[in-house]
């Protein structure tokens, strides 16, 4: 690894979505090209009209099969060409495409375990599909988790100041009160400062952990799971790094953005990601902690309504390779 | 009305918490001097005593008894003392403080009633110590909704690009789900575009609505209460402005602070004030729509651990007088 350059492979999600189009133009930017070795994971038809589309000019270096991926093959851009369709229709669920985006992910994480590759960034793909082609899919980080046999992982999405932890993640909002427990919330807070240490190089970092309910619970006017759940989280965590909480997220945040935290760890999606898009919404880079491997994904979906039409926004496919090139070069050292 | 200046009243709230400290501080900021007249219902003691601890000088003319208040007597800054203590603790909620705050806010209708004064701008109290007092109190925007017979009111916050409207409030989150129902969010979107027509001189109001799950529910996968309860509110209120929704509230507010919607209609306190106090901490003014007066208030509690210290920072108070007498010239004409 001295030697070499890093080996980052993309997987391009789903091929009728915007996955491959801001992985092309991801890779066609400056801050991007020639970072690292990449290994394109995705289907060639639909990367060939998506280039034609978008007129993205990429030297590319068709691999037929995945024997004959080597760090070798790898070299500047490679496409390992997964699965088999007609023709692509953009915007369009289809389980044929769904079972392409699964593949995809199933090659990347074979070519891990022969490190054949360092890390893994991922384009975004289409839950229904995906489970309609008979593989119950909740997500690619619960599904990367269960791969890798942990249970123990967090989703961490990075973005303007903020670096965001989330105790619970896709669920509805009414499920989010009996959701948490301490166990889930101390979980978090270990990972936060495990990954702030391990990927980000935060010797001490600062945690600041959110209440559930408005002003914190006013004392338990306005609900009691600080008191209950949140705070013996805190207080059983305290040894781990500087933490804060359970504190206002209202105000949490704004000190968060003025550097008071280096992380935030939020109790539901939209407390979380409010936030972190309203400042960044085209840089947002969703990181899994705990994985035996560094991965990262763009922040965002499929976004149908703009698929095949040249109109997506690369900015968090960038951001989420320059992370995923950082940490993986910062780990290998 | 035409020849004389706008007569604001300010409640100083709490005497013990930051409320008479932002309130002096405001009213020696050059954009807010002159703007009005202005007349102070507080605890003459409490003020002096903020005064000289935090160094401020400022020509009041202190009126005795409330039957001595005439639009003759507010010229400059008048003080209507009331209560009397004969010490101060700050940062100490007592009852004894909890009923002269109280009674600033009794004397303020009555002014406003008898047209002496044109506008209202609050300072915090503390509704522990109000509700010790006997009297039981939920907020300031409850209890003078009741004072003015009316439950057609709603809360919105307005701070840096941001004009959010709650359509519950001080709640545990728990309770957030079940307490949403069509009747208040229509409610609350009505509200919303009168206010924006009517304070804000918006004649053509776009509004965003706010979803209640991550993702807006992704199609029922996480939550209904989008196709249950906020699609439907959202269709009979088409008639009212342009609306949209229930989107996704991390993009929402991002679109909002690029300026595509005028407000956002929010489902629960955090959810608005999450990115608002983000964005706008101490900027945020808290405005009450729907009573039959202006009054706006500063977006922030009584600060008990900085309070009698020259700590407070009168940003959030400058903007609410700064908004009230806007408004109130404005409707005013």
């Amino acid at each position: 690894m001295k030697k070499g350059k890093l080996a980052c492979a993309i997987t391009m999600g789903d091929p009728a979505g915007i996955g491959p189009e801001v992985t092309l133009k991801a890779l066609t930017d400056r801050k991007v090209r020639g970072l690292a070795d990449f290994l394109l994971i995705g289907n060639f038809f639909a990367t060939e009209k998506t280039a034609r589309i978008s007129k993205i000019r990429l030297k590319i270096n068709k691999i037929k099969s995945e024997n004959d991926v080597s760090r070798a093959s790898n070299k500047g851009i490679a496409l390992l060409d997964i699965g088999n369709i007609p023709k692509l229709v953009f915007g369009q669920g289809k389980s044929a495409y769904g079972i392409i985006a699964l593949d995809c992910i199933e090659a990347a994480l074979r070519l891990i375990k022969s490190k054949k590759i360092d890390v893994l960034i991922t384009a975004p793909v289409n839950k229904h599909t995906i489970s309609q082609a008979g593989s119950v899919f909740r997500g690619h980080t619960e599904y990367l988790a269960r791969a890798a046999k942990t249970k123990d992982f967090a989703m961490m999405l990075v973005g303007g100041p903020f670096k965001v932890v989330l105790v619970t993640r896709h669920i509805a909002l009414k499920n989010v009160p009996r959701a948490l427990t301490k166990k889930k919330i101390y979980r978090a807070i270990r990972l936060t400062a495990w990954g702030l240490r391990k990927y980000f190089a935060i010797p001490h970092p600062r945690i600041g952990v959110c209440a559930l309910n408005p002003h914190s619970g006013d004392e338990g006017i306005s609900g009691n799971e600080e008191m209950r759940i949140i705070r013996p989280a805190v207080i059983k965590a305290k040894n781990l790094a500087a933490i804060e909480g359970p504190l206002a997220a209202d105000t949490l945040f704004y000190f968060a953005s003025q550097g008071k935290f280096d992380a935030v760890v939020a109790m539901y999606h939209d407390q979380g990601l409010i936030p972190l898009k309203t400042l960044a919404l085209h840089q947002g880079v969703n990181i899994t902690l705990g994985l035996p491997f560094v991965r990262t994904s763009a922040d965002h979906g499929t976004a149908y309504d703009i698929a095949g039409k040249n109109r997506a926004n690369p900015g968090s496919m960038i951001e989420a390779i320059k992370l995923a090139v950082k940490i993986g070069q910062r780990i290998k050292q």
